[in-house]
């Protein structure tokens, strides 16, 4: 089931919408899927650091200036959608609300704020119903897991998950891109990779990304998790509104450019059939079921790029556990695992009239 | 700690040695591998299909020239090793046998065969004490994470594994090295992929490997796990001498040419710290532990391509049961995956006696 295109709105109002951070990769896919989804925009902003200011960038035929942001950037800002990393989400999301606009923030900053809701809209939209100006975007890997996982709660219970992920360079922006272009034509020329921007940017040491697999996104925290696979612990459980339920994760960095792939094992509270979760999925908004042995059927990271969904295959029983299922969920990281998902949230806010509070 | 280089032995016999499919890409690391531990070797003889035959090959400063395989071709042989494909093995093995050679063979036909001892020296080596002419090689994301497996199941007890790979195409062959190339750099060249022969040369379609994740490694069974899978559950518990250890796989082909990696989660039956399971593992035969956040040390397929070690990293303490653990666990699918570890088991023979029957 594709996710819809456009709302339906009550009335004909229009939006003043700023992008804060817009030239980056998540930056540009909001741009892509404002248009597309022709949300009802009276004013566009483009924002950027001082560094990114002055590039122009095309929206339905229109160029505009990415300007440099300021705090009065954001007066008469209706919905701002940032995406410029956590630390200009901590500076300027607070003064965007003090001028009375609505941040929808997908970067870490806001996420576990208790004040702040942490939406999947297919998942948890009404959580949105009590915000005080800052909704959070969660951490790409952990919406698609979510997608897949909501519906198997709701209907059968769920009480434990393992994940492996499988993660596309782009969720480390277009800097991360260019790296495993450039070391991969590097290898197979049989010249020396150089490495300088993966696992993480600030930290000391760098690995190749190309035709490697890189245990580390983000940097370590004191358990022994890296940040990443702590976002998809408790931002999981936040969603899910779920402190009980048993997440685990391992997150790791591939040589592919676009969508995540996740190797997800949940153990649920009912023995069900395989059929019975594939026809739940199916039916389940935002979700395609593509599982299909006898065809080779099954969602891969290319085939996943550029479409909104959250693919799921490779659904099968746990050979020991007659509770526990495994499976394999693909989705686009810059588009569901972010800009998609960032635009669904403006629209839900437009949609149920929770834009002014 | 290394595997150690060479083997001690009470005499200063020589053997005939035969390597089938020495051409392929396990072949070629079957020899590299008999020349870097100087193997006692009395006579070489390199055996192919028709197709390969008259190939020259260089093993110690001498030009080699494979010869097309035939049952008399085992005559007078001593030891052969087989890595060219199960039905060339099914076909061949029994004929050597005859002849009076020992086959250590590298692919699936026998593994599962009760009569067969399917081996990795540090783990069960005599199992081959009883061997009737055949002893088979595991596959090779089996043997890495046994090596590690073991010293856990003897020092803890083991009654969980749930592993999700991440899987080189080299286990593929020399064709599958040949196809990640080409797509890649068709990819980087802005063209489109050709995909002839990922994820199963046989089966009817394929997909582009390079920038993506393949769920599927060998065809598909009729329980939905794929028989890459099922190898890894069924020949873990035929190593461990477990039948109830439970044990799931989710196998994933990626665009790397060397080296498996694994995530892996497991249960033990005892509660442990994780200092001393990384004290356990630095002493256990062929594992050597990676793992150090302060510095960033974790094995990585790149590092660990080309070493015979299997390297352990990203050891900790599940955060919801108290006697479950998550480890990275890597190591070159062509060496201690396939060739170096069917040399250690030619070694064996040799050491402990076991050749002639």
């Amino acid at each position: 089931m594709l996710a819809k295109e456009g709302i339906s709105m009550s009335n004909n109002k229009k939006y003043n919408v700023a992008v804060m951070g817009a030239t980056g990769a998540v930056g540009q896919k909001m741009l892509e899927t404002l248009e597309k989804k022709d949300f009802p925009i009276e004013s566009l902003k483009l924002l950027s650091s001082s560094r990114s200011a002055g590039t122009t960038l095309k929206f339905k035929d229109e160029i505009y200036t990415v300007e440099e942001a300021t705090p009065e950037s954001f007066e008469n800002v209706d919905i701002a959608l940032f995406s410029a990393g956590g630390g200009v989400s901590k500076l300027f999301a607070p003064e965007a609300v003090k001028r009375g606009a609505v941040v929808v923030d997908n970067t870490s900053a806001f996420r576990m704020d208790e004040h702040v809701p942490l939406v999947v809209p297919e998942v948890n939209e009404s959580d949105m119903a009590d915000h005080q100006g800052i909704i959070a975007n969660p951490n790409c890997s952990t919406i698609q897991m979510v997608a897949a996982l909501k519906p198997l709660k709701d209907q059968f219970g769920l009480n434990r998950v393992i994940v492996s992920t499988y993660q596309a360079v782009s969720g480390a922006g277009t800097e991360a891109i260019d790296e495993l272009k450039s070391q991969a034509q590097s290898f197979l020329d049989g010249e020396e990779m150089h490495a300088e921007l993966l696992p993480v940017k600030d930290e000391a040491k760098h690995y190749p990304i190309a035709f490697n697999a890189l245990p580390q996104i983000d940097v370590f925290t004191e358990n022994g998790y890296t940040f990443e696979e702590m976002k998809m612990i408790n931002e999981t459980k936040k969603i899910l509104h779920d402190d009980q339920v048993a997440v685990a994760a391992t997150c790791v960095r591939l040589p592919i450019f676009t969508s995540h792939a996740e190797s997800v094992y949940v153990e649920l509270d009912q023995d069900v059939s395989v059929d019975q979760i594939k026809a739940l999925l199916a039916e389940s908004p935002g979700v395609t079921v593509k599982d299909n042995l006898d065809t080779q059927d099954y969602p891969t990271p290319l085939d996943a790029a550029g479409l909104p969904d959250v693919f799921v295959g490779r659904i099968r029983k746990d050979l020991d556990n007659e509770k526990g299922y495994h499976m394999w969920i693909v989705s686009d990281n810059l588009l569901k695992g972010a800009a998609w998902n960032s635009v669904q949230i403006a629209e839900s806010l437009v949609k149920n009239n929770w834009l002014t509070k």
